[in-house]
């Protein structure tokens, strides 16, 4: 007998999970994440499914059941977390997917197209700064010279980091996806809209488009006692009126959705206590419902802070770092998991997915999402009730059985 | 032959030095600093000085001319940086002492008082977050305990750090203190002062009273995408509103020369380009002329920092990790070197220096400023003409003359 949804779950809490606030690291290629990993590795050997992996860091279980053919069903998500994140975020795709092949089997389902169930690597960007990496490399969105180029903040890169956990990298296009027909993750939801719905379960419909881009305010580093505050060019000034118009900003936005502008990471130099900043590098992440209003908001946000940086006496430059457009999830397939569960609200979110990447790079996809009663994510506060992360189970069984068969 | 004043200059120039920026990294009790110390006791070897160290990482040379008792004169500064700082701030004060040396020997002058060359530890604060920690060490103000609790950023200990330089630290009062009976400081000017008045070498009147206060400002981490713009606690922008604050208050102050508040050091959790922040903790640096000012310049940005954590949802509390009062140096020293040459204007300064520590504890202390004509310090722009920094040779040889003699 495998481990149960709840077995399962108790296995992984502890991994990874900082005993001061309860938040999880799990970066990718480093011991927590690794740890999962070979957990993830374990549990499909338990249920017999054959593990692969490829060069990027990806692995899939497969559920080739006797006399099963065609175009695979791809479902799971990703083990990694952002630092200091929730425990649902990625991981209750996966352990989902490993729960829902043991209901089909308890059922006595024999699917007759094969199964995977898959974890990619360095869902969150939080090590390498580039979101979906694991599966941009493996659908050719991201080239392996573009990957080869990234390095964490202390400068490893990232074949350095997947060599020094024994793996053999070898970045680029994985031929598995091409076995692959189509692709459903389920994720834990990362607002409320389930809650004030009040369902347990529902569909994605599309994903807002989203860029991050990072904002170089550069003035004069000088004596924080013997300057006089006339003779500064702080570009710490400069930032803090930059953040506080991104907030006006997307608070603005005329879309009944709204918009999102976030400055979450910052990198002062050269951060002393008694020293006015030389320089400070901000990360703007910024998602609207269509393309035209993200360039607008982000154009204000420059513009705004240009303005600023003309009066402090300093600088800014800013770069895109990754812009992604728009995806619309399949409406075929949304519309046919959608016919077999009553209720199940097909609803828009503001996060990227690897479900995204792969609907981009053109195969079918959809997504499940599970209840999360405190509407937050990206935060040790993220949660599901059990009941619900079993009805998601349950969905994503009947799911698997309805494409498979 | 001892090398001479621009030999010595040269020699310590590369030490420590960013290839990028140019700028300066002499941490305390790390290799840069290490280095800058063994050359030190190098030099004062070359010039027959007894090399004297205690358990604070403090060393002193003496030139104990035949014949020479009684109170010591003590000059000398410091040899550690802010992190990307500038190459004057502390080393000229121990060149110069070296190199005044050299000058009264050169007129055969025959000190009747031991005179002694310091190199105080840790003078910036950069590493365990305490300015001035070596000279507050030995002469009590801070006590052992105290300083064995701090830690740097690594969460490295002072002890710990001392002996793995090969040091034996024994931390507190240091004995020959007990035999100084004036210190008098060389330093590279932290403004414009001198450059305004056309004069090479000044003398310091009092330092600002000064403090350092942490804000901690705590909110909610969420996700930055699916998180609406109104469900948000972020206490990135209760800072934003705060650190422009700070500038809007040290701006009005009544005060002719003005007020400073700065916030130069930060520390972001999580610090993900795609989470809302659940904490950003800041460093204050605050100085005016009047310690009745000070409280109320940081009482005012704390206010305007609460009220914005009101709207935020975020809690802010404020912390002074330390606060010094106004130091006046001694009037009857700072006129008799005042005396010794023509045009020495008498200016106050806003930044610290082990010369105020000593001048609190009852040393009777006097400063010599070099000008600078970038006016810039905490920076890789300070900068001395070497004319000027022979001027101050100079009046630095004129001044142990006329109190050792």
């Amino acid at each position: 007998m495998p481990e149960s949804f709840e077995q399962m779950w108790a296995a992984l809490a502890p991994v990874g999970r900082s005993g001061v606030g309860g938040g999880y690291f799990r970066q990718p290629f480093a011991s927590a994440e690794r740890e999962c990993h070979a957990w993830f590795v374990e549990q499909c050997a338990a249920r017999g499914l054959r593990v692969q992996s490829d060069g990027n860091g990806n692995t899939v279980g497969w559920w080739e059941h006797a006399g099963a053919s065609g175009p695979a069903v791809l479902t799971g998500s990703h083990l990694d977390s952002v630092l200091d994140g929730g425990a649902y975020d990625g991981p209750l795709g996966v352990v989902s997917a490993l729960a829902a092949i043991d209901l089909l089997r308890e059922r006595g389902i024999h699917p007759t197209r094969p199964i995977g169930v898959a974890a990619f690597a360095e869902e969150e960007g939080s090590r390498f700064g580039l979101a979906c990496l694991g599966s941009r490399l493996a659908v050719g969105s991201v080239s392996a010279d573009q990957a080869r180029a990234l390095r964490d903040r202390d400068g490893v890169r990232l074949e350095d980091a997947m060599s020094a956990q024994g793996l053999e990298p070898v970045l680029g296009r994985s031929d598995w996806l091409g076995d692959v027909g189509c692709y459903l993750e389920l994720h834990v939801e990362q607002g409320r809209d389930l809650v004030d719905r009040d369902v347990a379960v529902g569909l994605a419909s599309s994903i807002w488009p989203h860029g991050r881009y990072r904002f170089d305010f550069d003035g004069e580093a000088n004596h924080a006692g013997s300057t006089a505050m006339a003779d500064r060019h702080d570009p710490m000034l400069t930032f803090a009126m930059t953040a506080l118009a991104a907030n006006k900003q997307a608070r603005l936005s005329a879309s009944a959705a709204g918009a999102r502008a976030t400055f979450g990471r910052l990198d002062v130099g050269p951060n002393s206590t008694n020293a006015v900043p030389s320089s400070v590098t901000a990360w703007l992440d910024a998602r609207c419902e269509t393309e035209e209003e993200l360039a607008g908001l982000v154009a204000a946000i420059e513009r705004q802070g240009l303005d600023r940086a003309a009066r402090d006496g300093t600088t800014l430059a800013v770069t895109a770092e990754s812009v992604s457009p728009a995806v619309l999830f399949d409406t075929d397939l949304t519309r046919r998991l959608a016919a077999l569960g009553t209720d199940r609200p097909v609803i828009a979110t503001a996060a990227g997915h690897d479900a995204g990447v792969l609907a981009v790079a053109g195969i079918p996809s959809a997504m499940l999402f599970v209840r999360n009663p405190t509407g937050v994510s990206h935060s040790p506060a993220e949660f599901a009730e059990t009941a619900d992360c079993l009805a998601g189970v349950e969905a994503l069984a009947d799911a698997l059985a309805e494409l498979a068969s």
